[in-house]
């Protein structure tokens, strides 16, 4: 029979966790080392310790407890996600893939399960990246992906520095940031942010790799006069370039693959007058597709309409690489064990590519890994109304447990 | 012989004014109530006093000192402007009309001549509307457009009240913000802010009038979905729909007149996160020309576009008024009195209609009123940029004295 977890312990546990950080409305705001953040750490370290896990925090403040396998020297498997929230984001994202590795070590001491290899759970550092850039900053200093001096001093925007704040809540662990051992293989339950796996009637999403990502920042430099004397024909409209290149960030996706998307997020005016042409004009613009051409392309492209919007309006530019991350592609073997999983417990699984990035990005840099994903409905989430039903958080948290479990090995 | 101003003391006095509240980079930070505007108001007192003048203070801050004239029962002549500026703006922006009125009191002091009305110079208090709106308060609430209760509860970014500030640098004085009395006329010599003087080759503008202005707000209200996992298709972004409205007001001005323009000055985005769809935006629209029908079309075209957007976009969307102000036009014998000194001078006169507002505008509803433009290079103003050469200055200021002589009736 299936392994499959306690589904109202599930429940209750994630009710538990939505409580620290909650907002009026239902959502969550749990910021990156933040008050809040060490409540959520403090509970879960007690949880872990509570279930026995041999427990560690390491110099990034990423969280970990071990449950011992019947081989104590043999690679682990790691299980997790991050508790951290966007702000006044969703009670699922992130906390559902902790609270699931959590219910899955709890469930296997009930029922006395040993496994071959050691399970490791683990809560990441600031996956978010909304209070600390960049997002998924605690594997990736663990991957190695990032130096660790480099975003102890990064700062929000009060000029705090991480490292600050990350002693004042007392999560500077004294472990090396770093894999401690070789890893057999990483697994994580994430909700999918997206409205694929309700629009296909799916119960889980097999996920099958996660797109990469392509981040930069534009600004138009115009004339700041004044707006009632200055002709049309006299001015260089800073704000009017930006938005014709923020309609062809609209459009350019439509022009280059089924999966690609562009945003433009943020945009920052000045002087920001009702009675002034605005002179400078800051905003970003990402694309995202499972293919680093598409990506190359659209990056290009947006340039391109930089250059033009920047002609047409006589305004100077510049611009900025931000950040850019290859596309993943799971390894077969963890995919697979999702896959038989899900199907085992007679779930309908579709496979799908992720859209987000995840901690699963730079943790595949370090072992074989793969993904879960929850139905969201509506394909909403960081924010408030991000959802998912009960009986698809237990549906993904069972398909994670399981995996887990086969890929442990069970002692039988 | 032409009254003429003393040109160097003008230029003297143009520059003691502009160390007050001076920038690093040639500019002037002299906002309503500030420190700097106390500092340069206990300035003009003081020279008002030196020149003789009958001052006072009314309890909105605006200054006025009187020079007698032969018979002190008829309505006076009223000549000024303002000596607030923009955040970082330029040293002529009004300054330069004050100037003008106190140099015309000293010459006349000088000379000896007396006139048959009193002149009265005027500071008016706030017209710039960067710290407290709206612009032109001070000459708004003297004429009665405004209440006075609900502007001295007006607050700034600080939430510090108009009132609390106005007490503060001592500048509320005990006389009502009403005309005392009727007045004859009112000049005021402004730059013009604009670059048509200097594309004609004009000495000076002869300021036939004032256009009018509509001012709005738009918010659109769209989804904050991740910017990854949501597919193109199921985005309402209130930043693009937002976007193809600031590329129409570009547009529209074009399609309907000659000195029509519009602006979107102010954008403000959010959540304004790179890796999250904004949902919502809120935006000011504004247009400007001389004649009522063409501002209702223009607000009628603006409105529809919001229309169009959000319904391309799948957005919601809500509009406010934000202000209305009809054109102006000068009466023909203020308008003849600058036009023929200007003449009798010798400089190039051209006629031209104001594309920014003023506090002519308020004026012209209590007395005729016209005003006189000194030619800005590249038609730069509101920022540190602006300039005028002293020539212009002292052709401006020498027809705006010499207008005001010839309205006082000089007494032979």
């Amino acid at each position: 029979m299936a392994f499959t977890l306690a589904e109202d312990r599930l429940v209750e546990t994630m009710r538990t966790q939505a409580t620290i950080g909650a907002t009026e409305d239902g959502g969550l705001h749990r910021l990156a080392l933040s008050d809040e953040d060490k409540e959520i750490r403090d509970w879960f370290q007690e949880q872990m310790e509570a279930a026995g896990l041999d427990t560690r925090v390491d110099e990034f403040g990423n969280m970990f407890g071990r449950r011992q396998g019947e081989d104590p020297d043999v690679e682990p498997v790691l299980v997790g996600s991050h508790l951290d929230s966007q702000p006044y984001g969703g009670i699922y994202d992130g906390a559902l893939g902790v609270v699931a590795a959590l219910e899955l070590v709890r469930e296997l001491n009930d029922r006395g399960i040993e496994t071959e290899r050691p399970i490791e759970i683990v809560n990441w550092t600031n996956e978010e990246g909304s209070r600390f850039q960049p997002a998924m900053q605690g594997s990736g200093v663990w991957a190695g992906a990032h130096d660790i001096e480099t975003e102890y001093a990064k700062t929000d925007v009060d000029g705090t520095t991480f490292e600050d704040e990350l002693e004042r809540i007392g999560y500077k662990g004294d472990v090396p940031a770093e894999p401690r051992e070789s890893y057999d293989s990483y697994l994580e339950l994430h909700i999918e942010q997206g409205p694929y796996l309700e629009e296909w009637g799916s119960d889980v999403g097999v996920v099958t790799g996660i797109v990469g990502f392509v981040w930069g920042a534009t600004t138009f430099y115009g004339e700041a006069d004044h707006s009632g004397p200055t002709p049309m024909h006299y001015r260089s409209d800073a704000l009017v370039a930006a938005a014709d290149v923020v309609g062809q960030v609209r459009r350019i996706p439509g022009t280059l693959g089924e999966r690609t998307v562009g945003t433009v997020g943020y945009m920052d005016v000045s002087p920001n007058s009702i009675n002034i042409i605005p002179d400078e004009v800051t905003f970003t613009w990402g694309f995202r597709d499972p293919e680093p051409a598409v990506l190359d392309e659209a990056k290009a492209r947006v340039l391109r309409e930089c250059e033009v919007a920047a002609e047409r309006e006589g305004v100077d530019w510049e611009w900025e690489d931000r950040m850019r991350v290859d596309p993943v592609h799971f390894a077969d073997r963890c995919v697979g064990a999702v896959e038989d999983t899900a199907t085992e417990l007679g779930y309908d699984a579709s496979r799908i590519f992720s859209g987000a990035g995840h901690d699963a990005t730079h943790a595949n840099a370090v072992c074989d890994t793969a993904m879960v994903f929850a139905v969201s409905e509506d394909g909403k989430s960081h924010n408030e109304s991000e959802y998912t039903s009960w009986e698809d958080c237990y549906k993904a948290a069972n398909t994670v447990a399981g995996a887990a479990l086969e890929l442990a090995g069970r002692v039988e």
